[in-house]
């Protein structure tokens, strides 16, 4: 990776603890990316994005700030991208898929508490996240009370706004959820100062909507046997969607996905015809949370699905392009936020048949029910997805883990012995 | 106690397990309870209640079941005891607070949760509740993700109706949560099959009022140092609020009341003048969950006030009485939901004001932050209440504890040591 030291000297990062931090990811990526046989070449674009992650992203951004544009981070989909930049601003993710300024998170935060909110208050306390300190607001939600809880800390740090998420999907939660979107516009008005028009709001519609096509494009040449792509490469598209230019991200998706439909037009895959097929379910993973897709994909499967917010979940819905006026496209965007089967809402029932509709439709043999430590939303729901896709003889295993990498080994066992039961036909429950 | 075991044989108790339930209460309620020196009188209604809370009350609420009677079980404030008393049934907490059928509930929830859900799960699950057995329906709410989503576990094994809290406290809020309310007015009305009506709902908010009025009496009464009452049997009372006959109820607290009034008045305490006096907030306390107040009034402290659900939130607000129509009336319910300040809500700073201002009130010298384990809500919260309490000079423990008594001997001496050092008059946070 090239240095920008004078670029992050000038956003305040803490240079030695960053240096620590950037040396650590190349051995993984290497491990876990660039080892892989077989790769579409398309994924060179996005291997440059993560090593310029740091670095050419985070020049971009200061250039927009210096030119008077604001940047928006956030954590959650939520958090509508369309109106970020219809208000002229740019939306990037936050720093959050790995272990890091543990000891002064734990000065304002639980020690038992979901490593992903650990990890994006080390980032902020320590002051190694150059997302963080390039945003001139962060936006939360109330999708749990981790979060919701963990905005206010953080509001003592940075600036921060939250939008309140129902938790039900009635008529009542549709007005609440309504009029906080169109309090965000407003919020995101009087950041950038420039007035949300039908106009700018169609047009970022228009654009957001490109990248959910590329994504939904690339998702469905994943059905072909063999695969063309891994899984892991597919969850690093995903997750490079929330910090890449929208545009460009866009083209060089469609690019692989040509590159993709050759290859499936030729039979050609990244692993053997009939490798047993998985679909990951659960909470969403942040850079760099490679574990598990990692782990699966080198003891014999390949994931071929993911019913994530990193994932199927970003892209599947598309937002209404039709209104007229900006209340009715603003409309649009609130109603495909509670189209999301986020287990953040009650019941979630849906979320089951999705994920066994896809494993029908992606042909997968079996499902891994990802939790993060202590993420109480998808724990608990992991009771429907065992009971749901138990009725419709689909294996499941669970795996509670956090971003560490002390139950690598276990992790590895157990999955293989999944893969094991799959391919031997059982069709158990495996916990 | 006295057996029921036709009554607890007609519910479908696990009688063995319920026998093993109720013989490891008694002695931890002699140490806790009956020990204590210089009690008043007045705690001998309460002592018998405890005794036969599996017993008589059960009884009583199935007589009423009998005579077409419809019992409605709930965990949490936000299901208004008003309603269920207008709709002609009756209105019960449910178990809770001991470790119990953990293994059971460990079948359906996740390991690392809140232990009051994994109580709640593993008595029903066990079928040694007699309250749960005894409900024609259960009503949730969506104050924590635990709760939330441990309600639609619940739903495989019992009616669940689940009413959706707002998680911040705009028009927006207000909008939804008076539906909520009028939605389960809706529900209730149908479960017991009776009209809710301006008169009803007018006598039921006369009446749960003066419950609460009996409460705030008492909890005045402990602002006398020496406090006539310890902080243990005040919450025992707090408790019971939530099981017991409210007429009944009512009459009892005030005859405790007058008792207290003239041990005031004589300058009589349960404690020496001068004793250490704490706050304590923070996750709420089912029975029979007193070990840290035990522990702290043990340790050479007394507890004044309790900023908890099963504390001031309970008794504090009063619901407005004037509306005309039942809709008024509803709003007022709804109103005063919305002045508590549950962890629940973001922000939710006037909690720490209303600590600060409490033990002020209440001469206390330091608070006791008690955090339930792995509540999210009031853990992170707990950063708010130390730097609020920081500001304000006033010294306080944080205690994250479960329901076990590993940890008792090791809580013994951090908040010895933490009345020690309010008594040698340093102040600092100790942790």
């Amino acid at each position: 990776m090239h240095r920008y030291d004078e670029l992050w000297a000038g956003l305040g990062l803490d240079l030695d603890a960053h240096d620590r931090l950037l040396k650590a990811l190349p051995p993984t990526y290497y491990e876990v990316y660039l080892k892989q046989e077989n790769r579409p070449r398309g994924m060179e674009y996005f291997d440059f994005v993560i090593n310029e992650i740091h670095g050419l992203r985070i020049k971009e951004l200061q250039e927009f700030r210096q030119a008077g544009g604001k940047v928006v981070g956030t954590f959650c989909l939520y958090v509508p991208e369309e109106l970020i930049l219809a208000a002229g601003g740019v939306f990037v993710g936050l720093c959050a898929g790995i272990e890091v300024g543990t000891a002064r998170a734990e000065t304002v935060l639980p020690r038992n508490i979901c490593p992903l909110i650990k990890s994006f208050m080390g980032f902020k306390l320590s002051r190694i996240c150059p997302y963080f300190e390039s945003c001139d607001l962060l936006v939360g939600e109330t999708t749990c009370d981790g979060k919701k809880k963990a905005f206010e800390v953080l509001a003592d740090f940075a600036p921060v706004y939250v939008v309140e998420v129902p938790q039900k999907k009635g008529p009542r939660d549709w007005e609440l959820w309504l009029g906080e979107i169109r309090a965000l516009a407003a919020r995101l008005e009087e950041l950038t100062g420039k007035k949300i028009t039908p106009e700018t709001l169609r047009a970022a519609i228009v654009k957001v909507n490109a990248k959910r096509r590329a994504l939904k494009r690339l998702a469905a040449l994943r059905k072909a046997d063999p695969p063309p792509i891994s899984g892991r490469d597919a969850l690093l598209i995903y997750q490079i969607a929330f910090y890449d230019d929208v545009d460009r991200f866009t083209a060089q998706v469609n690019a692989l996905c040509d590159e993709l439909e050759e290859r499936v037009r030729r039979g050609e895959g990244v692993v053997p015809p009939g490798t047993p097929r998985l679909v990951i379910t659960g909470t969403p993973m942040a850079i760099p949370n490679w574990k598990v897709p990692y782990i699966a994909e080198t003891s014999g499967a390949v994931i071929v699905a993911e019913e994530l917010c990193t994932g199927l979940r970003y892209y599947e819905e598309l937002t209404d392009e039709s209104g007229e006026t900006t209340d009715e496209l603003l409309a649009s965007i609130a109603a495909r936020h509670l189209e999301f089967d986020c287990a953040c809402f009650t019941p979630n029932l849906k979320r089951i048949q999705k994920i066994g509709l896809l494993a029908n439709e992606y042909r997968a043999k079996g499902v891994i029910s990802y939790i993060l430590s202590f993420c109480d939303p998808y724990a608990v729901e992991h009771y429907q997805v065992e009971k749901g896709l138990r009725d419709r003889n689909l294996p499941v295993l669970k795996v509670e883990t956090d971003y560490s990498e002390h139950d690598a080994g276990q992790l590895r066992t157990r999955i293989e012995a999944f893969i094991e039961m799959l391919t031997g036909g059982a069709n158990t429950r495996t916990e």
